[in-house]
């Protein structure tokens, strides 16, 4: 068994490499996954970067990200549908099933979240359809609740699970991401909920690191700098059945700093170390 | 009806004036509560602060605080308890029947959440007879998941009242602070809850202000400067029966560096706009 078989380098790491580079760099490291975002695609164009991803053999294991669902008045709330619509086209094209969805935060100047909660799944409702028709899925992202109002005012693992709840798991599904959920006192029920219920579509592993940094965005680290339990949290996505790929995904500005060939053999060590061994049910 | 009657002035808020300060400042802007912070008794000495609070005339509407309760080392949990004896008697002293508990981080290096947490229930335990005795009650503070690792392995209003639910309401409490809950899903029916399990302990207002300060700690501020739905919040907690004093507890270098006959004011009308109405059932 290739211990590196599931793990897959999402470009948001790699955030200075272009498409191709970060596409050559997951080759030269002896990857087979790729997670992809749209601006990295944006750069070379839809048509071309689905060719080079086709031409590298790579998987594409998810594209970051549609969302930002939040807006209160007609003309953003048609905007953000028209950007969705985009980016599902967008995951078909690059031949990936699952939407990353950030679903966005407060409005200026609105603190009614509960209405904001709302919105969202009115919007995720109305996209849902058009996902199917593509065969992609719209996965929900909770972010850590340091971000609730201004980047996710989906804040836990239950709640993204709420949401997804009235549509079927093939065209709505969850992310769990480490940096995120590490927190949550009701994480491993929530994790095994998830897997019941069938919408893990993603497994995301980054560290939380502290201090926090000053840009909060880059506070999240190499597996293993930080204070999260990742075997734990490994044992409770293998024993929700969780068996596809994962990503690690870490905004970080020193990791943006450093050169790629030295960033992944850290990465593939980290995974041997700390994530792959419990998901493995080696640990 | 006097608007201000159930608010009271955290010294937290008033960070650089002493004790006596504090209540000079509390009596000057025609307030009749005040909830003390440790260190400001320690530097009188417990016994002349009691009799300042006594000769004020002011309600001590609770002591802050005990609790780092997560150490896994003998010596550390010894320390520990006797620390929150120690506190639980200031709390009587000073005549005060609420005594705030923030239960502590990861110990360094340790990253097992789910044992911490076991050990705060143990702990809890431990002292639970202790305070009862005393007359005092433990009321345990949720904190933002941003500290989870940090300060307080308690991060959600309903994980606090699992922890207090083996103990009677009048012995293990919580305390609902809007900067540490306002984003939780959950936080309608929590506060609920803790209404009908008779544990409300404790409402603290300030709000949260983005983006997040650099020392995250400090990322408090005045009601109406941050994100945060007061009326909302004050809603659930007007209906879940709270009819005690409400502190406004702000950490906030700019607040800090400010003269407090400008901060109280500011205080007084901001709790008159924004939080008294819908705590009152006028809105």
């Amino acid at each position: 068994m290739d211990p590196y078989a599931r793990l897959s380098l999402n470009t948001a790491t790699t955030k200075r490499l272009t498409l191709a580079e970060a596409v050559q760099a997951t080759q030269r490291h002896g990857l087979s996954h790729i997670g992809l975002w749209r601006d990295r695609v944006a750069e070379v164009g839809l048509t071309q970067a689905a060719e080079l991803i086709r031409e590298s053999g790579l998987t594409v294991t998810s594209l970051c990200r549609g969302g930002f669902l939040t807006a209160a008045d007609p003309d953003g709330q048609q905007a953000a549908l028209a950007d969705n619509r985009a980016a599902i086209i967008e995951a078909e094209t690059l031949g990936t099933r699952e939407l990353i969805m950030v679903v966005g935060g407060l409005p200026d100047g609105d603190k009614d979240l509960v209405a904001a909660r709302e919105r969202v799944a009115d919007r995720i409702a109305e996209l849902a359809p058009f996902a199917a028709d593509h065969g992609v899925r719209l996965v929900l992202e909770p972010l850590h609740p340091m971000y609730t109002a201004d980047r996710a005012v989906i804040s836990t693992l239950g709640q993204a699970l709420d949401l997804a709840a009235p549509h079927p798991p093939s065209t709505v599904a969850v992310v769990i991401g480490t940096f995120h959920v590490w927190w949550d006192p009701d994480l491993a029920d929530q994790v095994a909920r998830a897997g019941r219920e069938g919408r893990i579509a993603s497994y995301q592993v980054c560290d939380f690191n502290l201090p926090i940094a000053a840009d909060p965005l880059l506070s999240r680290g190499m597996m293993g700098d930080g204070v999260i339990d990742f075997p734990s949290i490994g044992r409770y996505v293998a024993a929700a059945g969780y068996t596809g790929p994962v990503e690690v995904e870490i905004f970080n500005a020193e990791i943006w700093a450093s050169d790629a060939d030295e960033v992944l053999p850290t990465m593939k060590q980290r995974w041997l170390d700390l994530v792959w061994p419990s998901l493995a049910g080696v640990s």
